[in-house]
C-alpha cells in the first residue's frame, strides 16, 4: 500500500521532534525524516526557530537541503540564507533545477551571490542560472527553467529516446519533447506518448505537432497564468524575439503565480499595503498597515470639515447628526459590491461584452432597484423608531442618492485604475470607502439643509 | 514557425464575423475557425447571442462544441443548452472526458440528464458517467476523471506499451501509469519517461515507485488543491475507501479550483452573496446585494439609537457629531486589515506557529504602535484644525480605544468562523465592518461623555 496522505504532524511527533532538538539527537532525527519529503519537513521546520533548523539542514542530504529551501517563502528564505556561508549554499544550489536555482540567488546580496555563483560545480548550471538572472521574476524569462528536452526535427524516434536518456538525470519531468530546428527555432513539439508508440525510425519531421502555443520571454507572468489555464497546458515553451527557444515553464510555478497574486488581491483589497504575513515582526506589520490608516483619518478630518460646515444644521435639525453612520455605511457597502464585480471582469478578460457606456447603464439600473428598496425600508424603520417625517424623508432620499453616486463611482474607478495600469483591486480597498464617506456625507447634509430650509 | 501567441480577437475580425452570421455565410464561418481553439472560439462566441451561437455550433464539428461547451460558465451553459434537444446534446457529450461529461450533466435538469444518457453511444463511457453522477461536484470524486492508464504489478513493460497503444485514443494526457494488484488495489506509479528508457521484457513490479500521495474520493477540493501544489503534482490518482483506484484528477481542473475559490473569496469579502458576474441580469445582481447592504442598514439604524441615546451630549458637546465619520472609518479599516491578515494565516496552514494567545499579544502590539501614531496625529491636526484641546483629547483618546477593539475582533471573528467550519473570508467583508461601526460609536460617546462630565 503506498502512503495516501503522506506525513502528518502529529503533536506527539513535534514535541518529540523538539526533545531531540534540544538534545541534538542526530540519530532520532535523521531516521524519523527519512522518505519525508521537502514540502513535509518544511511545514515541520516551521515550527522550530532558524538555529534548529539550521542544525537539521546538517544530518540531511544536500538535495533535501535545496528542496526545503526552495519551498521556503522569500522573506524567510532571505533571513534563514543569512546563517549559510556561500560554500554551503553553493551546495545547495547545485542541487537545484535552474530556476529554482534563480529564484534563490535573487534573494541573496549580490557580492554573496556571486560568491556562490563562483562556487557552483556544475559549468552547464552555472551558465544556465548567469541567463536566467538576466530576467526580472515577474515576466516568462525569469518563470522558465532551462531544463528541458529539445530534439532536432531531422532526428529519428530512436535518436530522440537516446537524447531523453542522456537528460532524463538533469529533467526530472518531461511532458513534451520540443521540436527544433537548425538554428534552435521552435518548430513543434512530440508527446512522450507519441514516442511509445512510433516506431523507433520514424522521423520527427513526420510525426510531430506543429500546433504549439509558446511564449516569449518578456510575457508578464499573469500572462503566462492566463495562457497555460486557458489552453490547459502543462507546460509552455519560451522563445527569445527571433523565435529561438530559451526555456520552458511548468504549471507548478505558475500554480504559485495564481495563488501568490490572489494573495496580492486581497491584502490590496484590506488595505495592507506590503506583502506581510502573521509571523512578520511587530513593526513591519505595523507599517504595512499605516498607510491607508493615515489615509483614512485625514479623509476622515475632511469629513469633520465637512459636518463642520453644516454644523448650523445639526444644531437646528433635531436627528440629523444621527444617521451620518447609516449614509456612510452604505456608501462604503455599495462602493465595494461595485467595484469588485468590475475588478473580477477585468481579470476574466471575455466576461463582459458590453461597451462602457452598456455597463453604466446596467449599473444604474442595478443601483435604482437596490436604492429604491433601502430607502423604502429606512423611511418605513425611521418612520416606526423616530417618528419624524420629514428625518424619514430626507435619510431615504440621501441613501438614494448615496447608492446611486457610489455605484457610479464604485464602478468607475477600478475601470480608470486599469487603464492607467494600476491594479484595479485597488478600488476595491479603503481608498473607495473613504471617497465614498466623503460623497455621502455632503450629499447627506446637502439633501437635510434643501429639505428643512425650503 | 508555429503560432506563438494564438488566435488574435481584433476588432475588424469580430466586425467580419457578425456580418458572415448575419448573412448565415457558412463558408466564411467554417473557414476562418478552422484550426481555432475552442477556447478561443467561446471567447469568440461570447460577444453574439445564444441564438449566433447555436448557428456555429452547428457549423463545428462535435468535438470542437463539446470542447466549448466545457469551456462556457456554468450558469451560461445551462441557459445556452436550454435550446438543444437531448439527441443533439449525448452527441457532444459522448465527445466529452467523463469528468467534462459529468460537470455538464449536472447543469441539466433531471429528466433531460437521464435521456441525455440514454442516448449515449458510447456503453463505457456512460458507466464511467454515472459512477462520476454520484458524488458532490466539490470533492475529489467529483472532480476525477475515470480515463486514466492503469497497469498490473505483474506486467512486463512490453505489455504497459500495448495498453498505453490500446487506450492511447481514450486518454489524452498520460502523465504516469498507476500500478495496481490482482484486486485492483493503488501499488505506486511509473512514469512515461521510465517506459521509454526501460527495456520491453523488464517487469513493471521491478520498476514502479510505490511512493505516491493519493487521495480519496470524499476528499474536499480545497484539500486536493492544497495537496497538488504542495507536492507539486500534475495529476493525483482517487481511491475509494479500500485503497481501490478509481479515478485520477489532473492539475487543470485544479487550476480552475483554485481560481473559482479566490474569486469566491472576493465576493465573500466585498459583501455579495451569490456566485454573480457583470454578464447576468439586473435583478440576478440587485439580489445578490441586498442581503448585506440590508444588514448594514440594519447597523445603522442601531448606530443611530446609540447616537440618540448620546443625543443629549452632542447638543452640549460643541464638535461632537464632527468626528463620527472618522472614528468609524478607522475602525472598519483596522478591521479589515486585521482580518485579512488572519485569513492568509488560515489558509497557508503552516503560516502561524504560534498559540491563540502568542497570536493575541502580537495583534495587541501592532494595535498599540499604530494606534499611538494615529492618535498623536489626530491630536496635532485637530488643535491645529479646530483648536480645541477637550476634543482633541476626547477624539485621540477614542481613536486609540478604536484600533485596539478592531484590531481584536478583526483577529478573533475570523478565528471563530474558521472554527465553526465557516469560510472566515466571511470575516473580512461587510460583517466586520458593521460589528466595529457599532462598537467605536459607543465606545466615542462613552469616553466624550465620561471626559465631559469629569
Amino acid at each position: 500500500m503506498p502512503e495516501v496522505m503522506g506525513f502528518e504532524l502529529t503533536k506527539e511527533y513535534l514535541e518529540r521532534f523538539g526533545q531531540a532538538l534540544d538534545a541534538r539527537d542526530d540519530s532520532f532525527v535523521t531516521q524519523s525524516l527519512r522518505g519525508v519529503k521537502a514540502a513535509d519537513i518544511t511545514t515541520l521546520l516551521f515550527e522550530f526557530s532558524a538555529e534548529e533548523s539550521k542544525y537539521v539542514f546538517g544530518l540531511l542530504d544536500p538535495e533535501t537541503d535545496a528542496d526545503i529551501l526552495i519551498e521556503l517563502d522569500e522573506d524567510i528564505r532571505k533571513e534563514f540564507m543569512g546563517g549559510f556561508t556561500a560554500a554551503e549554499l553553493a551546495r545547495y544550489v547545485d542541487e537545484m533545477e535552474s530556476d529554482d536555482a534563480a529564484d534563490v540567488l535573487r534573494d541573496l546580496p549580490l557580492k554573496k551571490r556571486e560568491e556562490v555563483i563562483g562556487m557552483l560545480t556544475n559549468e552547464e548550471k552555472e551558465g544556465y542560472i548567469l541567463d536566467l538572472l538576466r530576467y526580472d521574476e515577474d515576466v516568462a524569462g525569469g518563470l522558465m527553467a532551462k531544463e528541458y528536452i529539445k530534439v532536432d526535427i531531422n532526428w529519428s524516434v530512436s535518436q530522440c529516446i537516446e537524447e531523453i536518456r542522456k537528460q532524463a538525470e538533469k529533467v526530472e519531468k518531461i511532458y513534451s519533447l520540443y521540436v527544433v530546428d537548425e538554428q534552435d527555432r521552435l518548430m513543434g513539439r512530440v508527446s512522450l506518448k507519441k514516442i511509445i508508440l512510433s516506431q523507433n525510425k520514424m522521423k520527427i519531421a513526420d510525426i510531430y505537432d506543429s500546433d504549439l502555443i509558446s511564449v516569449e520571454t518578456y510575457a508578464q507572468e499573469k500572462e503566462v497564468a492566463d495562457i497555460m489555464q486557458k489552453y490547459d497546458l502543462e507546460s509552455i515553451p519560451v522563445v527569445n524575439t527571433r523565435g529561438k527557444l530559451v526555456g520552458r515553464i511548468t504549471v507548478d510555478d505558475v500554480l504559485d503565480v495564481i495563488t501568490e497574486m490572489a494573495e496580492e488581491e486581497r491584502q490590496i483589497m484590506s488595505g495592507i499595503s506590503a506583502d506581510v504575513e502573521e509571523d512578520d515582526n511587530v513593526w513591519r506589520l505595523s507599517k504595512a498597515r499605516l498607510p491607508w490608516l493615515i489615509i483614512g483619518m485625514v479623509g476622515g478630518l475632511v469629513a469633520a470639515q465637512i459636518t463642520d460646515l453644516f454644523s448650523g444644521d445639526i444644531r437646528v435639525i433635531a436627528g440629523l447628526a444621527l444617521f451620518i453612520p447609516l449614509i456612510m455605511a452604505t456608501g462604503g457597502n455599495v462602493g465595494i459590491q461595485s467595484s469588485s464585480i468590475v475588478v473580477q471582469s477585468l481579470a476574466n478578460k471575455h466576461a463582459f461584452s458590453g461597451s462602457l457606456a452598456n455597463r453604466l447603464i446596467k449599473v444604474l439600473f442595478v443601483a435604482i432597484v437596490n436604492g429604491v428598496i433601502l430607502s423604502v425600508m429606512v423611511f418605513g424603520a425611521v418612520m416606526l423608531i423616530f417618528k419624524d417625517q420629514n428625518m424619514a424623508l430626507t435619510v431615504s432620499a440621501a441613501l438614494f442618492c448615496v447608492v446611486l453616486l457610489a455605484s457610479f463611482t464604485g464602478t468607475i474607478t477600478p475601470i480608470v485604475l486599469d487603464r492607467f495600469g494600476i491594479n484595479p483591486a485597488l478600488a476595491s480597498g479603503p481608498f473607495i470607502t473613504t471617497a465614498n464617506d466623503l460623497l455621502g456625507l455632503a450629499v447627506y447634509f446637502s439633501i437635510a439643509h434643501l429639505l428643512y430650509t425650503l
